[in-house]
Formats: C-alpha cells, sequence, structure tokens
C-alpha cells in the first residue's frame, strides 16, 4: 500500500514548519514521507530533531541532495530560509518535481519589489513567473494547475483572510487600511536569540519592525489584486507570550452605513465553501486558542457606528493554516487528493 | 458507513476530559459519538463548549438519561464528578452499555479504602467487584473482557508506569519509594477557582494536598498488587504553570548495585511491545512538551551511584495517556478494535 | 516617626489593585497604610488575602464604614467596584478625607456619558463636578489642589499618554485615530472567571468588548479636551496571557509629511519634565516587560513615509502607571509629597 | 550624601543577577553603584543592557581591569562565570575590595571537590580558605568578619533553608534525603540556547543533570557540617516555564513519631529571629509567587503518619534569595550595615 501513496521529501526540516508537515503528513491517507533534509542533522534520525515523533518514524535526516530527493519523492516541500529556497525550488522543479515553497522567494511576483524588500536579486525570474500563490481560499483553480507554489506568510495568510471580502465586494476604503497583527513566538523560528529567549519573551509583549516587515508588500499584493488598484496598508507585527496563534485586528473605513448584520452576511457568503474558515455569529470574536493545532481560519467581524469603521478579527495558527497545514492543503490541490484529506483534524484545546 | 461504527456516548461532556474524547474520538476510524451529556448546557451544541470543534460536529448536548443513552449508544464514556459517576455507570452498565468511568468510583478495588479517602459509602459494592482498573500495560487481558473499566487518574498512570518494571522485578525497596509529581493546570478541571485564575497560577508554582491526595491509595494499590504486598508511598502533586502534562520523578532505593544500564534494559524489556511507552536511552529524561496531545508515556531512567537510588522519570499528556487517550484505548481492547485504532497520532510540539 | 506620617486608608483592598496599592505604600517615605478595608475578609489579617506581605504588616481588614476610616485615615484610595466607590467617595469627602477614587465612578465628567455607558444614573452629580481626571502629564496642577481624584483607567492611561502630543500639537488628523490595545489578565481583575480559567486564558489571545469597552469615553474625554473638539476613536481591546502590562498602538493619519526625526522631538518634548514618561530613541519601541512592576510609561514613535501614519506604541504596568502607582503619584500630588516620593522604583526584569 | 555611600562595583553586570543586584542597590539607604563592568557592553550604557533600568542611571559600563575597579569602590560583587570570578576574586581582594562573588568558584571548602566538580583545578587555594560561605541563616557572624563571601546557589539556598533545623535537630535520618527542586527558567542565565528558547521551554517541563548537578556538593557540604558526619543526598533540579523562583520538596525520613505540629515548632525556632525567612502554619505550603522579586525563604512541613517521612517545602526568588538579594544581604553584614537595609520590600505579586 506504501508504493501507491504520493512520496514526498521534506526538505530543510530542523524547523517548527517541517516538524509541523510530518506531524500532519504521517496520518495524510495518501502521501509518505520517504526523505528529510538537514544539513545539521545529516544522518541522525529525524527523532533527534523532533523527540515528539518517537516511535511514529524510522527516517534519517540527510543532506539537500537535488538529484537524490527526485529520485526518491514525487513532491517535495521547501521549509527552508529564503535565498536557499529559492535554488532548492529551482533544481527541484527543473527535475519534474512538485514543489510548496514555504519560504518567500517565489510570493512576491515583481523581481524588483522581492529585491526591495529581501536584498537580494532574484535568480529565478523565470521560474517565478510560473510560481502561484497559494491561498487556496483565492487561487484554487490555478494552485491546481501549478507545479510550483508559493506558501503564504503566516500573517500575509491570516491578514488577506480578513481583508479579502470587504476588498472584494468594495465594502471599505482601501487607502484605510490598518492591519494589527499579534503572533506567537514559534513565528519567528526554531533559531534561539535574546528577543525569544524565555525569561526575555515569557511575560513580555512588543511590537517590531514597525512599518517595515517584508510580510508587508505580500499583504499588499494580494490585496491590490482584490482591489483592482495599488493598496497601501499599515501593518505592524507584535511578539505575544505563547508558542503558537496569530491574531489580526483589522480596521478599515465603511464605505457604506455600518450594519455588523449585513457585514457579517458578506464574510458568510464569500466563505460559503471553505471548509477551512469559520465565520463566527455577530457579536462572536475568535480566540487563538481555538484553532491551535488546526487548519483553521475563524473570523468575527463588527461594523462600528461611532466610527463608521469595519473591525475584522481574524486568527489561526500560524504553524498550520500559517505554514504546514496550507502547505499540504496546496499538495491536495495540486495533485488531486480531496483538498481536506488529512487536515480536517481539530485543534488541541487546552 | 455510520451505522457500521460503534455508537458512543460521551456522559459529562462539558470538561476538558469530555472535549478530549470528543477531538479523539472525531477521527477514530471505527467509532462515532451519538450523544453527548451535559446538564448546564443541555439544548445546546456542543461546540458553545467547545469552539475548536466548530465544523466538525453538529451534536446537541441533552441532559443525562440513562434509557435515552442506551437507546443511542452502544458504549459510554463517564467524564463525570466521582459519585455521580457511581450511579451513572450502574444504570447504563444494567442497560447492556459497556462502560468507561474515567472518574475515581470504580479504581479502588476495597470500597472500604474508597470511603476513607472520598468520603462517601460506596453505592454499587457488587458492580465494582466487576469493574477493572484500566491500565492496558498491566491488566490488558482482563480490559478485553470487562464491561466496567475504571479508568486510571492522570497521576496514577504516570507514577505506576514508572514503578511498575522496577516493583515487578524487584529493583527497588518498596519501602523507599518517593514520588514527587509535577501537573499543569488542566488536571485541575475547567471550573474557574481562585487557585487557578491566571494570574495566580502563572508564574506561581506550589505543592498542595501533601501527603493526603486521593490519588495516592490508587498508586498504591497497583504497586502492592505487583509487589505481592503492601506498599506505602510519599506521593507529592505539584501544580506547575502549563497547561497539560504530568511530570513524575520516582525516587527508590536499589536493591541491588547502581547500573543504569542494566535499569534501562528492565524497563525496555517491560515495555517492549507497548505501543504508547516510550523508553528513552540511558542518559536521556523527558520532556512534557514532547507528549502533548499524545496518547504516549515516555521514560527516563538513572541508577545513582553515589546514593544507592533510581531515579525514574516519566511524562504523560494528564488529559490524553492520563484521561482520554487511555479511555479511548480501553475502549478498543473492550471492543475488538486495534488498541492503537485513532491513538496513533503525533503530540503537538511546540 | 509613625504619627507624622500621613495616614492612609485602602478601601476595598481584596483585588489586585489594593494589593499594589499596599506594597508601594509600605516604603513610601511619608505614608503610612491605618485601615484595610475588606468585606468578605473582615476580621482577617490583610496577609490572609495576599501572602506575599507576609512579614511586613499586621493590619486586620475591616468592614467599611466610613466613619471609622475617617478617624483612622486622612487619605483615603477606593478599589471598589464602581457605583460601591460612588457612594463610598461621597461618605468619605463629606468627612474630610480626600480620595482616590480608583474606579470609574468619576471618571467621565458628563454624567449623561457615565450612566450610557455604565448603566446606572449618577448619584452624586454635584460631587462629580468637584472630581479631577488624575493622570498627572496633563492635570497636574488642577490635581494638586483636589480633594478628589478620578484615577484614570489601564487603557486610557496607556493610550492618551501616547495620544497627548500629537493631538495637543495638531500633528495627526483627529479623526482617523485606532488604538489597538492589549492587555495581561490581571487587567480582568482578581475574581476568576471561565475566560480567565488558566488553561482558557493561557496560550490564547482573543479581542473582546470590540466597538463597545466603556474605557473608551474616557480616551474620546481627554482626547477631545486636548484636541478642542468632539474626537471619536476606535477602541479594541486584547487579552493577552501575561499578568501585568497594557501595550497600545496607536494609529493616526499625520497631517504634515511623515518624518519620525520631528515626531520624535514632539514627544521628547512634551515629556521633557517628566519623571515617569520614558521616550525611547527612533527606531526603538517599548516592551511590558521593561515597565513591569514600575511606575514608567514608555513610549515609541514611527512616522510612516509608505502610508503617511502616526504608529506610536506605548506600554504600562496596568497595576502600577494604569492603577495603584498612578494613584499614589496623584496622592503625593494632592498632599505635598514629592511627587515622586514611594515611586522611582526599578520595576522587576524579567 | 553620595560621598558617604559605600561604593559599589557589579563586575560582569550583563546577567540577570546582574541586573537584579543593580535593581536592588538602586534603593539602598548607604551604597553606591560606581562601576560595572562588562566585556562585550564596554562603553555603552548600562541601561542599553537592561532598558528597565532606564532613568534611574547613567552608568557606562567598562572592561573589567582591578586597578580601575580598586580605584573606584570599596566594595565588589561578582556575577561572572565559574573560572572568571575566581581570579578577578583574587585580583580584587589583594587590593583590598571586598567581595561577594556569586559564582561557585568559593563554594566547597574542598578544592578537589571544586575540581572533581567543576572540572578545573582550583587557581587560589589559599584565598578559598579565606572564603566564607555566605547563607547568613548559618554564618552570620562568620560573614560579618569576612572579606570574601562565597554566595551560596539558587539550588542550595532553598534546599539548605529546608533541610538546616531537621538536620541540625537531629529529627531525620540524613542518610534518605531527597531533594526535588523545581526552577524558573532565569536560573539557567541570559544566553540564548535551544532548550531555552521560548518555544521549547514554554509548555514544557524536564528533569535535567539527573544525578549530576554541580549544586550537589555544596548541598552536602552545608548539611554534613550540621550533622556533623559526611551526608549523601539526592538532587534532582527540574526546569519549569515561569521566570523567577524555585520550589524544593524535600523528603527524608522521621527519626521519631510523626508530628507535624512537633516539626513545625522546630522551624518556626530555628527561624525566629530571622528576616527573611517565614515559617507558614501547618497545613499551609509555600507558592513561589509569594516570593517573586523578594529575598524571603517561605517554608512550609509536614509530619506524614503513613509514610514516616517529613516532607518539607521551601520556596525563593532564585534571583534574590537565590542570588543578588542575598549577596546584599551578606553586603550588609560585611560593612556594618543594618542586615534588612534595601531588603525589605515586598515582592512583585501577581
Amino acid at each position: 500500500m506504501k508504493n501507491d501513496k504520493l512520496k514526498i521529501a521534506i526538505v530543510g526540516s530542523s524547523g517548527y514548519a517541517g516538524g509541523e508537515l510530518y506531524r500532519i503528513l504521517l496520518h495524510h491517507p495518501g502521501a509518505l514521507v520517504t526523505a528529510v533534509t538537514s544539513e545539521r542533522s545529516a544522518g541522525k534520525p529525524i527523532t533527534d530533531i523532533f523527540p515528539h515523533l518517537l516511535g511514529l518514524t524510522d527516517l534519517v535526516c540527510e543532506p539537500l541532495d537535488p538529484e537524490s530527493i527526485a529520485k526518491k519523492a514525487d513532491f517535495a516541500f521547501l521549509a527552508l530560509p529564503h535565498v536557499t529556497a529559492q535554488e532548492a525550488a529551482f533544481q527541484l522543479h527543473k527535475r519534474g518535481v512538485k514543489v510548496v515553497d514555504l519560504s518567500a522567494d517565489y510570493r512576491l511576483a515583481d523581481p524588483a519589489l522581492y529585491e526591495k524588500w529581501y536584498e537580494h536579486r532574484h535568480q529565478h525570474p523565470d521560474l517565478l513567473k510560473h510560481a502561484v500563490y497559494g491561498l487556496p481560499e483565492l487561487h484554487r483553480e490555478r494552485i491546481r494547475k501549478a507545479s510550483l507554489i508559493a506558501n503564504p506568510g503566516c500573517y500575509p495568510t491570516c491578514a488577506i483572510l480578513g481583508l479579502a471580502p470587504v476588498i472584494a465586494k468594495k465594502l471599505i476604503d482601501s487607502a484605510t487600511i490598518v492591519v494589527d497583527s499579534k503572533s506567537g513566538v514559534s513565528g519567528a523560528g526554531r533559531s534561539p536569540a535574546m528577543a525569544y529567549h524565555y525569561p526575555e519573551a515569557n511575560e513580555g509583549l512588543m511590537a517590531y519592525k514597525v512599518g517595515a516587515h517584508r510580510h508587508t508588500p505580500e499583504i499588499e499584493q494580494e490585496v491590490s489584486l482584490l482591489a483592482g488598484a495599488q493598496v497601501t496598508i499599515s501593518f505592524t507585527p507584535h511578539l505575544v507570550p505563547m508558542n503558537r496563534g496569530i491574531l489580526s485586528t483589522i480596521y478599515g473605513s465603511l464605505i457604506g452605513p455600518a450594519d455588523t448584520g449585513k457585514l457579517h452576511n458578506v464574510f458568510q457568503e464569500f466563505y460559503r465553501n471553505e471548509p477551512f474558515v469559520r465565520v463566527l455569529p455577530p457579536g462572536q470574536f475568535p480566540n487563538v486558542r481555538n484553532v491551535r493545532g488546526s487548519n483553521f481560519c475563524d473570523i468575527g467581524v463588527h461594523a462600528d457606528g461611532r466610527t463608521g469603521r469595519a473591525v475584522i478579527v481574524t486568527v489561526i495558527d500560524n504553524l498550520v493554516k500559517g505554514a504546514s497545514g496550507q502547505a499540504v492543503q496546496n499538495m491536495n490541490l495540486m495533485t488531486g487528493f480531496e483538498e481536506t484529506d488529512g487536515l480536517k483534524f481539530a485543534g488541541l484545546c487546552p
């Protein structure tokens, strides 16, 4: 039976996204992880890096060799730093391996924008043209046909899902958008640094990269596409003392009268057939705890009569819908599985 | 296909154990939850109590009526307070419903001991005789044939799994056992109280019920069975600022020379075929984070030459192996499923 | 020497604000707590309620009797629920006791606004006229002469200190203000409830009372005073899994060109002589951890050229500058102490 | 007035102990910090390292130069790694500077024991003979006369204060001692590493260095002195997801009958005049939250009739009574201040 399964490589498997990909794929009905790469841990069992997977896998890490990966796997997830991912995607893609790249390297369609925000000239602009931005709620049909997916960033996933209905339906003035986002610390990755040292991050709360976070142009790109015009937004990320989760509070001036019922209807209609978006009833607002470990995005909305603003609150698990879960959702679409295969599990609460 | 599934009732579903039962059973290949009871939330969807299950179930809570439950379900999990569970188990059992009782009501074989520690006379001593203590690693064959399982307490599960090999193999002096246990706050249940109010529990750490915790006789009962003699232990529980997890540090004087390799071998041999016990290599000790959300018990051991003591460290997720996961494991055994059905999932890390 | 000290009553001493008042006043050079009231704990030592004060005080709680308090104390802090505080302030004030009321009862100058937001008709509108809003950075001279201070709310303190310079100097368009605030759980008080039960609040994050929080009119009152016109703002509070601290991220469209250096200068100038406001250098943003336990408010600012918005980030300890520390600061001003007496201590970090 | 103050150098000021020393000394009535050293941050203001001290000090870090320090300061605290501290203590001591060394370098009176546990030959065995172990509750009079104090480790302080009364009064069998200790993460220092990376440490709990922690011989040295014979103990440290605090649960077989009242009396008598030890009433057990930020050690005791064991629970703040607070207490004793000067502040709760 294992022979029938889609063979998967997780490239760059030592970070949190890699661990989550593994956790999710272990229970996927039609996929099998056949290779995991890690330069630092080459030769060691993956369970040395992720002891929580003990007893569930015997795979051993290998260094990243595109030729070898292409032999072992039909499909690759890249959980590598940007720039490194760029080249790996190119090497695997040209060998016929379908790729979901979890880095930022193929997210910005305009290579000049990439160069501006990532301070690195894009090395594969031709391949970039073929990449599809992997937010299924917006680009499902293009994802189905794609061979390279740029998996969205965690903040952009959370922000765009909150903005898409009101932008697409022209309910808010796109010149007034403020996205105030709060993330758990796993969003910063698995490399120890002072700001994430437990006694520094615990009982702490801060804004960071104010006006300068690299996820800004990614949100703007997708919102502009929906708006049919260039949109500029204020985006402020914050670091919150919790492991997982992003909550985005989104503000925008309503074009028409403030009517929460109507606003809610627009969201419900927009996401009616979406398996992973849950629009809460009017008056209810989401909590990251209810999506922890799951692929859901929960949304609550309010049209404020006093100020004439819409307030939209969205939550995701940054490592699942914000990274590895969405990556598997994209894989499902790209390879003909049911979109929800291996993903319709409940979160862990508490 | 749903008609072929084992029909399950979760009785008393508003607490954390109820929520975890639901989460696990949603993904069980052969079981289907057909009824959930809650007196306070009768008439409301279960997702009002557990918003993380939104989109995964439409069940509505009902009050506990044994007759009605017996019609809807072949199998019941009782996640009720003690005393209440006692009667519910009796009512359901006599109607032919197989029962796993997650309360303490049927754990102590001696009704006098129950009365002493729980300050309540046992109302169903006859049924008590038929109950089996549901720790599969010790009582697997009896569990398979049982119709009423007393699901072990969270602390006892963690402590007994650490003590069983050394007691069974007579490696330590049973008069010298100290079990120092540390639990996350979900172990205290879902009812708000001052000690568990966030600003009181967070950044706090305390021992409680020193020398007086009700799980003490439960640990002693099972250890005495293994020892073939009455064993008295020191057991101290502590409250740790985290949601889930128990870590038990167990001390006992070695009867023979201190040899960590040999001690490790005994554990490995004892648990060789156990699907949910992972004995770590010598020199490694477990972390609750690696079992969070999973049904695993991880164990590390040390034979200390300086003091002649064994130090055994065990961890579980108190809500999974310490409650709902173990309950499903028992259900699997009682009803002929594979023991690991629906349970061989990875934990959530981080 | 004790006889020379200002005699202080803490009325309603069983909550977190009461505990902090006690902690701070224990080290005040010229004040002495002579009475503490608590209905529920009357007759018990205050250290039963606050075991961290063991060895530092022997005071016993008494029920609230204005006559008795007026005999024992020259000055009273009211840490009571609103409505209750209203009457207690009246009773003590008319007996010549100077009062700092930490509730919301005397904060809104317009009794109609109070009735609208607090759903209770103000019982003492005459006294309300004499109350001064106790934010020393704005009303220092009026505070010095006041006999009744309405101590500002935690969110308003944090928000107003961030808005005051840009509103007073007309740097931002007051129609565009968004205040996105994030608070630790002690802000919700000391009464256990489901949302603050440790396993519910920990690893959770949510917006609450969106568009409806009672601190909104308080912020608007002070900002309108500064603007010289009625200002309406969007204010969204969030609950963050930490004990203490508020961080407010404030957005507003700049009237002139975006110049962070100039914006920073305005803040530095505005707060030049303030002992408890620390304006961080351009490019730096505050973290709640750096004000934990202290009376400081830290501020970082950014003028965003892309969007033309100012982003102002402010942090305070909600129990100190947001409650008890500011209350003592007001007491110092009202009674002729040095404004910083007993308050110039460092925070606790980590 | 500043000229009259004792001039203090904090040598190695970039870690948590250095920060706490600064926080405490800022409010000391008779001491003034005149120099702070940090190799990495030389030339930078101390507030770059500790932003919570902004506005409270303007001191600039300098490299460690004993000659320069000796000119600027009469007294030095060494918050350096072991081995480095050894030499610094020697250099400062010979220049007439009184020294409290917070490292382990002068704690073990036997240089062979030091070499065994710290894998480094002691370079100053002559100076070692003059060092006094700085636990005031045991060695107050020797501390008063000392010029070099070895400030106790955090775990030893917590363990020894719990063991001293029962060992001194020969109430428990010293061959049966088990010390199970749980520490907050600041105990691991301020250098980022994987185990202390927030998403790894948060919601985690582990034992570490089982049977091998370097604080073991330190505890044994002091307990042996009290016992008048060599004592060997089992000591297991654990890492708990909180910033500060140590809780030690201590077990030992009672020599006489189990009588909690009597046991409690012995503790109360032993610590009757101690300003920083609070013995809780029988039936009460301490919580680290109640000593957070303070120099107190809280103790609860239980004599267990079932097992014949004493269970003693002690808590301290590892950075205060377990490090910097105790260091200042020692300084007070060495220099003729009141022992409690600058230290009798309440902790921060919550």
